[in-house]
């Protein structure tokens, strides 16, 4: 067989290797295999044959990629964050909840258990700190988005069936870490303490988070603040489990990348913490399905301000 | 005369009052005024005719009029507001200053004073300081303007020959107190103590305003903060000069209202002050003339939050 | 009396105007008015003694003012304007249309009558006719209206009570006309001939209007084309009456402006005309008081293309 | 080796397969490749051991995957498309742009050659083609791209390195293509017979286009109609050559897919073809590259509206 397989491969499902090189160590793959040698599936005829090849001329983390590589639309992880968090718990019908979840993710130790989360970021990449100096709108976003309770192999964590954001970096990395991020309006009460009438974090304090989507308001949460608490309250300490998938452009019915993943989290501050009354409106809509986990019973509400950094992720399942 | 001056009276630029009224009372003017008795010259025939009327059934402070009166554009002072401010100072050139501000103000003791601004702010209403709790959107808007030191009768002050902003409550309040408002994108790098490598308010931080106007970057400043400040560092202390306008709809070139105001402000609170090194560009466009101010020598800038009270303004200059 | 009422004048509701020299007249004011010399009672003092004054250095139609005069939020009419609009029309309460009819406008011929009104405009200014060449964003909107059936001394009219645009220099053109325009985003079907599966305007053609404002869609309208139809079935060929309204600073119970006009239309064209069957929804919200309006009974639609020129308004009635 | 190699695997640029399924066959993998056998190299243990397994419970083409399959950011192929299109033709220096040309393309037959394109879509998919009617905001949107002439094994067609676009369905579907879409504030005059002043498509109309990127004008294009013309003229005809390219969320120097694709484009209508004079500029920016391309030569312009049908696509060259 030739290098035919590489050009115009009809089945873009299945990633071609060099069947030629394989067939060749056929016989010797038992072999191979005891010797303990790492199997590189990944190189082509050519990269065998040719190792000191000329290396592909563009670069960037994501697309465009471009000889300078400074236009792609998201940067190469380490990410860093900061920011203002409202998070509001809410217990759902488990059947509901275990329909979003998609195994071999499971049900949660605390079935039904889920959170909404509106967020307002600002977000550097470790290669270019200077992002939100140089042009700020590079640097800010705002997220809202549902977590549900889940597990793997036992150990819980919460899955993110659905999120919405108003930034294309943070699209783009959504894609590539497994959030199934979309564009949305996302609004945020501020609170300043210099605000005559609204004034900052105190009992008492109100704050409201809306996501429209498309013209059509899908999510709407509000927190009233009763009591100062403290970061070891918070039901989130948990991991993440996201799903990336990427479709075939060749089959619609057979994504070429499917797979679970851990976000690698680090350099977690949590600060000026605050809990309070949740309550959680979800709307029907004819595109969105967030609507579908209710009824729900809003349990509570915090607000508190953090930071972290994402270095990338852990691949843990693949479906292909 | 009769009705007629009231009914498609066609000098929009007249305030028709009723010359029939004044003119019966014209014999006794003198003696009306010697009495001390106020002139009420706004009252029409009917209402001086008939002064228990129905009274105007619609309400707002603001278009649009409405039976509840709650869906005007910009509800009445008082306004409350709170946020971040980005101030860099500069001069200019005296005669380009001087051909922006309006008769009777002067030059300011300065000559060719101004600055930048970028502010951040939160604002809801006296009347409903639920807003930012109701609805985010509706208590939430950035703003870049321009002011340049003048004086009025030998009291310093500040005027306000540009400013854009990001949201319609505020644009409108701008055309009723003086403040020139249009639309832009305004962009301020937001620092946050918790986000790795962008951290707060510190020395050797940096942040960035941008207004951008129908996709034509306008205003571009930047700040490096070298220094903790003091309130009593801050060269804007000084009352702002406005000029409302409001035009005829029947003869473009006589407004009917064109008058200088001040603002009526109360509970300045200013705190976190930072200074540091300030650049200020300003870009040529078909539409917008800030650019003619240059080219001009940036002083230095501020960072700081601040919180206030306007309740209304007072008329000190009439045109018309 | 001196110069004082024309400085720091409390009462903004009423158009100072030089009493001195009224008083001074007063004797002769029957005198003066007998002779038919026309009472100009837009003079100060000052212009009325040095009538070869400067000019006033700064120009514009509206704000800001400025040497060059080309930085008003909108330029001075005539305005040219060519789009497609979506027309239904419907039947509310009687009562309830009323109560939004301003005195002295009267119902209509057709008690309870009204429209809902989806429009894509182009507009430009006599003035500078090139705006959608130089900058295409000053040149494209959209809004959303409420028109209701009225009369005023007897002659048919529409009243606007309600209107939502996506662009600054129109909201300005609105407060100057009497259109109470506020910020909304307004989303219009948009058909096309090569488009597969849509096509252009056809028997079967389905159009939806949106108006979403603060992240709550208020408005939601539908067509769905039955058959080609004529400019004269068009219910809207009535004038429009329009109340004008401009706050006091100082006083917020009493505008300085409050009147009806009409605006003068001309060289109107429309094109292309479909008629079909129409669904209307008002949506309830804490700020909009439109959906008060219902129920309504949605009577039928028109979709077409129009253009008009709008030379400015006549004043036909004062409040103030 | 058990299941392992499945989970947690740690080079995310090897698709896992079964290497126990391989070794237990390995033996007679000659045997198996000299029978013509397709090796489906694709399956799991767990696919291979049990094919009668559940299906996977959530549906949809793109992220969310969800229980009914219609939250998907972009629905599958295929997709219609219908809009009018500014498209400009320009002369670069070859080296500048080969060096945006990825290998194996090669510069075109016409080094140098290439285009900017303004476009405004109307977009439905064929699952669900009242998109346009439910949502309108969900089928509408605009693009600016630049394409630069190529070939691939000797076939002419145009490589697009650099493409922007104001909504998140398309912005999805360019990553699954391989447009390298970003998030942009593209404008471009639109036309309309019946606007006074402006006028639609004749000798002498003026149209431009702007594409701004966070608060920074990139691109901006103007063109004068000076004459009638065909489809034949249009000097697009040809294929596009694209790149797809999905990073890794654990080792950012390997993208886990990276190759060249052709769209399969059907049913291409052109209609009302206008050709003119052509004016290109190209902004500096920190972030966007496509300045470099610059100076350039523009050569022509055309107007003309178009459809068509995009139904997937082939690839036609790996990298991994």
């Amino acid at each position: 067989m030739g290098e035919k397989e590489r050009d115009e491969s009809q089945d873009a499902n299945r990633i071609a290797v060099s069947r030629r090189g394989f067939l060749k160590a056929g016989a010797g793959l038992g072999a191979i295999a005891a010797t303990g040698l790492a199997l590189d599936l990944s190189k082509t005829d050519a990269e065998v044959a040719a190792p000191a090849q000329k290396p592909f001329p563009l670069k960037g983390y994501s697309l465009p990629l471009t000889p300078k590589g400074q236009s792609s639309i998201a940067d190469a992880p380490p990410w860093h964050y900061g920011g203002d968090c409202l998070r509001l718990t809410f217990k759902a019908d488990e059947k509901k909840v275990a329909a979003l979840i998609p195994p071999p993710l499971e049900m949660g130790p605390n079935p039904g258990q889920g959170a909404v989360v509106f967020q307002e970021w600002v977000s550097v990449s470790e290669a270019r700190p200077d992002l939100a100096f140089i042009n700020p709108e590079r640097a800010i976003y705002r997220e809202c988005l549902v977590t549900l309770g889940c597990q793997y192999k036992g150990e819980p964590g919460n899955f993110v069936p659905y999120i919405w954001v108003d930034n294309d970096f943070t699209l783009a990395r959504g894609f590539i870490q497994g959030y199934p991020k979309k564009l949305g309006r996302i609004y945020l009460t501020r609170l300043h303490e210099l605000t005559p009438k609204i004034g900052g974090r105190q009992v008492g304090a109100k704050v409201k988070g809306i996501c429209d989507v498309n013209a059509q308001r899908i999510i709407e949460c509000s927190m009233t603040f009763t009591r100062p608490s403290e970061p070891s309250e918070l039901p989130s300490a948990r991991k993440s489990y996201l799903m990336r998938h990427f479709p075939s452009i060749e089959d619609p019915t057979r994504p070429v990348v499917h797979e679970l993943t851990v976000p690698i989290v680090s350099n977690v501050k949590i600060k000026d913490v605050w809990g309070g009354d949740a309550q959680i409106k979800f709307f029907e809509s004819p595109f969105e399905e967030v609507a579908d986990l209710g009824p729900i019973e809003a349990q509570g509400a915090f607000f508190y301000s953090r930071g972290m950094t994402v270095s990338g992720g852990r691949v843990i399942h693949k479906y292909v």
